[in-house]
Formats: structure tokens, C-alpha cells, sequence
């Protein structure tokens, strides 16, 4: 028998991969979770919803969550059934932490993963080694942001920047406010129809001269009064202390700058999965999304493999779904397994 | 225009209903909710959850909580984004209701819905009838039950008696206990495989001298020692007054009855999920279940109809899998009506 054989390993701390602790604790798996590292800028502790103020439409809280105290609480429940997290020093269980834990700050990254034979090998950051009879990939997604320095202190602060309009668009503070949308794609002109259901006016901002959307999807702004398309326009700076109050944009065709008061910014230029680390070994679409073979289930390509969450969802992307999800994971590695046994 | 006109009605409270309610209000699409009905047998308000007395699986709840504690929050997450529930007297809203609500008792059933052309035409049991745009079929699945009497207290009263292994196999008063599992199929013997983890012993209890289950689900629990099947054996009682004590067994070819004692008694014996008002607009499989023409989506054969949670879900059936459906559900109607518009 290998040292250290694993029946499941987790890698990703987001919605998906602690409800698959979960599952996986409750059904006796003993998970290891690769949660991420609080250093890193891909696979954070928590996942994105550590950068989320407020969470409204995850069923079960009626009067909103903030996104870092859900992911707690997700991380005490994972702990609860027995889930163990590795860290710098090792895998640790619940009584390694205390009772009143936020997420525990060295959590480890997986550096290499080898899924050309069972058991895998997983090796983190700091060398720590395992072997997993069945892994689940939760690692998520990162949105696209310009990598302006006020546009992710607003983000941060929940000052009206944010990457999802589902999830904050119909947050008060947009309502019958003029809000901006950054992107030209299908996603970016789905973002800018929900917003303005809320919205007085919405500004599109698109780098070119056309939009990359489809005919069908470019119909809904074009001509329409609720729509402004801003034309060869970059964002070159999100304006507003506390929160936004405009954005400068730069013409590129004519080099001129201005200034567009605005009450709410949203970035729709896509999404990055977290799959760097799997080094090509499972298919990828043309998004950089896992393939599932069959979208009903997580199993990936590779028997015992399951991906969970963002990192294989490029349609909803919601912290309800990559749940559901990651339960499924467990639910199909348990299975997997008793079957094997 | 029809009178009455809905952009989005949702048939079913369970949590997939719910939380497409809560996406679909939060998109503004003011979702109308048939809820079902308290005196119904199939479809009661707040759906299976409100016979579970203690869900530790659903994420965000490290503590556990009670099932009908649960879908109160989700229908209150729902009220306050705007969405309309259907009650004898008509559409009420969160005004309607008041704070401390728990699931409202006079909500509809629906009686007829007719799902050949757009607007679709649904008619509550009292005559009520709306047209809606786009429709969310979340009616839920019954787990079956022999029908038994105490069989069905100790479910309700959390005395022992379950249809989810998964659920709730996990719970402390089953571990190293000896437990019993109703039923011959491959969804029996996951259950039984699942509850060998905890229990010391697994009673199967099989109507017929052979089980239906597949020749690799069989070999895990014949020649087992951790499993007892008893052939031509049917509960015929269940025994105990605040919990489960045992079971009477009627033993079929012998005539011969037996108790045997028991700390656990699992049904397996199927669902049947709630479709029957349908009356075969809707494709189904073998089992009942609304067939997806493709999995990761919530598309049913009809355009802008939409089936989520345990109706169309015969592998996972967690509240968690149906809440991200109903997330899932009410995207897709939104993005579906932008498109139309």
C-alpha cells in the first residue's frame, strides 16, 4: 500500500469543494482538502466569495451573508464530519482549530498532480505528498479583471465594482443608477439585459469597433434608448473613494480622455478556470473550462475524477450551483468507490 | 395580452422551487408560486424537507438544523426579492405574510397545466388560472413507503425510520448499530453499502428469493458478513414508540412471523416523483422522472419549460443537488426571455 493513500482528495475550498468535504466526511471518505493558499492570486482559501460582501441569493439566508462569513461556515461544517485540511504542517483535523477559526491562513496549493495512474499522486506546495483513490477538482474560476488598483479596492469593499451581475446586480445601490458594463461578448451583453432591469441607463465599453457578440445578443443594445455603446473605449481608471462615482475612459481612436459619472461598474470580459496546475492532463473547452463528458454528472474523463464548481461551469457560475455540484462529486466518488471495493 | 399574464411560474416549494424563485424575483421576473397544498399527499408545501427533522448536509449550517426551519428561510429569501405565492385567496406577497411566518397553509396545488402553446396556461385548485412565459416544474419526488403506521411516525418524529441512507445514515444513533434496509434493487444495495460504513450490521429484507439489483451491486453484500439478506421477507410492522426498536417480519413462504431487533430502518423501495398533473406533456423515463434532453442544463423537450430538483433527478436527490437546479432553472428562463424580447 502507498503512504498516505487517500479514498478522496479535494483540491479547491470554494461552494463546491467543502460541500464535497461534506458529502464525502458524512460518507465516511475522511477527505483531505487542498484549500489554496491566502498568498496566492489564483486558488484563495474560500475561493472568490472571500472578496464578497454581500451574498443575497444563497437559499438559506433570508436576510444576506457576507461571503467570507458563508465560506466559515461551510468550513466548520466540512470539519465537523471529520474533513482534514492540509497545511504547511500537515494535514490538520477540527481540533486542530478553534472553535472560532476564520480560514486558517496556510492552507497549501497543490504544485503537482499526476493522474496517469490510480492511486493519483498529489504534491503540494511544500512537498507534502499524497495518493488519492479519487480527487475532485474544485479549484473554480477567476474573473477577468483590467488590473486597475481602484477597480479591485472597489470590487473588495463592495463599492459597487464587481464581475457578476447576477449575483450583485440587483443590489439597491444600482437601482435607477446609470452603471457601466466592461466587454463586447455574448457574456457582456447577457450582463448588461439584467442590469437593465434595474438600472436607469447602461454604458457599454468596448475596446474595438464591433461587438463580438451575436447577431441575436447585439440586437438587444444596439438601437435601444437603455443602452449606450462607448466605441474604441478602454477604462483607464475607476474614480471614488468609498465607492464608485465614474470611470475616466481613453478614446483609442482619437487619444481623447473623459470622465463618465457612474453609480456601478461590472466586468464581463470572461472568465479564467484554475486548471494550470492539471498540466494538460484532463480536455479543456475552448474557454479553459473541464469537459464533462456528460453534463449530468462531475465524473471527468479520467475514471475516479470529478470536477466540481466553476473550474467546469461556463454557463452559471454560482455559488448555489458549484454546491450542488460538489455534492455530486462526492455523492459519484462514494459510489465509484463501493463499486471498486 | 392574456389577463394574468406571468413571466416565470414555479410549481412546487421544495428547495429547488424556492431558490428558483429567489433567482428568478432577484432578476425581476416576479415569480409566481404554486406552493402545493398542506392537505395534499403528494405535493405539501415546503416539500420532503418538512418531514426531516435534522439536515446536516445542506452547506452553510455547521450546527445542522431542522427541515422545516430550513424551507422557512428559503421561502422567506424568496418573499423578500418580490416573489408572489399562490394561496386560496389569490397571489399574496411578503406583506401578505407575516414575519414570523412558518409555510403558509392555504397555498395551491395546481389541478391542470397546459403546456401546448405559449403563454402556458395553469389552473390552481380552486380555479385560479394564470398564462406564464416560462415555467419551473419543481414538484419534487415521494420516497415510497410500505405504508405502515408506525413506519410512517418514527420517519416524521426522526425515530429511526428514513428513505435516505445518504440523508441521514450518518446520524449517531445508527453507528455500530445493527440496521435494516426495505427493498432488492441496485438503489437498495447503495443504500446498504452506505450504511456498512456505520452500522455493525446490515439486514436486508427482500420481498422475493432473489434481488433485482445488478450482478456487480449483488456481489457486494452476498458472502458478506456485514450483510444478512432474508429472502421472501416482508416488514410487516415496525416496532418502538419514540424510536425504532425492531420490526415484525412476515416470512412469505412459511407463513412464519419474527421480530427482529433493530436501531434503524431504511426504505428502498423507489420514488415517484410528483408528475401525475401533467398528464404526459412531458417525456418521462422508466421511472417517472422528467427527462433532460441534456443534462447540464434544466430544459425540458419544451421550449421555456423547465424541470428542477427531485422531478427530474433520479441519482442524487439532495436538497442541495435541487436548490442549484432551481438556481440553474431560472437562469435559463431569464436568459431564455431576454433572448425572446
Amino acid at each position: 500500500m502507498k503512504p498516505n493513500l487517500e479514498k478522496l482528495v479535494i483540491v479547491g475550498s470554494g461552494p463546491a469543494g467543502w460541500t464535497a468535504a461534506i458529502y464525502g466526511a458524512r460518507a465516511d471518505l475522511k477527505p483531505l482538502v487542498f484549500a489554496g493558499r491566502a498568498a496566492s492570486k489564483d486558488l484563495i482559501p474560500g475561493g472568490q466569495l472571500m472578496l464578497t460582501t454581500e451574498v443575497e441569493n444563497f437559499p438559506g439566508f433570508p436576510e444576506g451573508i457576507d461571503g467570507p462569513s458563508m465560506m466559515n461556515k461551510f468550513f466548520n461544517q466540512a470539519l465537523r464530519f471529520g474533513t482534514r485540511v492540509v497545511t504547511d504542517e500537515g494535514p490538520k483535523t477540527e481540533k486542530d482549530f478553534t472553535a472560532n477559526n476564520t480560514l486558517y491562513q496556510s492552507f497549501q496549493n497543490v504544485a503537482e498532480i499526476d493522474l496517469s495512474q490510480r492511486p493519483y499522486r498529489i504534491v503540494g506546495d511544500n512537498g507534502y505528498e499524497v495518493f488519492a483513490e479519487t480527487v475532485v477538482i474544485a479549484t473554480g474560476a477567476k474573473a477577468n479583471w483590467l488590473g486597475l488598483e481602484n477597480e479591485l479596492r472597489l470590487a473588495q469593499s463592495g463599492g459597487g465594482v464587481s464581475a457578476c451581475a447576477v449575483c450583485d446586480g440587483a443590489l439597491p445601490i444600482f437601482r435607477n443608477q446609470e452603471v457601466g458594463v466592461v466587454g463586447g461578448g455574448d457574456s457582456a451583453i447577457e450582463e448588461a439585459s439584467y442590469l437593465a432591469k434595474f438600472a436607469s441607463k447602461v454604458h457599454l465599453f468596448v475596446r474595438s469597433d464591433k461587438l463580438r457578440a451575436s447577431k441575436a445578443m447585439q440586437a438587444r443594445v444596439l438601437d435601444n434608448p437603455k443602452f449606450q455603446i462607448h466605441w474604441n473605449t478602454e477604462v483607464a481608471d475607476v474614480l471614488g473613494e468609498a465607492t464608485i462615482e465614474g470611470v475616466l475612459l481613453n478614446q483609442k481612436d482619437t487619444g481623447k480622455q473623459d470622465t463618465l459619472p457612474l453609480k456601478g461598474l461590472f466586468l464581463a470580459i470572461g472568465h479564467t478556470p484554475n486548471t494550470g496546475f492539471l498540466n494538460g492532463q484532463l480536455s479543456l473547452d475552448d474557454h479553459g473550462y473541464i469537459n464533462l463528458p456528460d453534463g449530468a454528472f462531475t465524473q471527468t474523463e479520467i475514471k475516479g475524477v470529478y470536477a466540481a464548481g466553476d473550474v467546469a461551469d461556463p454557463y452559471y457560475r454560482q455559488a448555489i450551483t458549484a454546491a450542488g455540484m460538489g455534492a455530486k462529486a462526492a455523492i459519484e466518488a462514494e459510489r465509484y468507490l463501493a463499486h471498486a471495493a
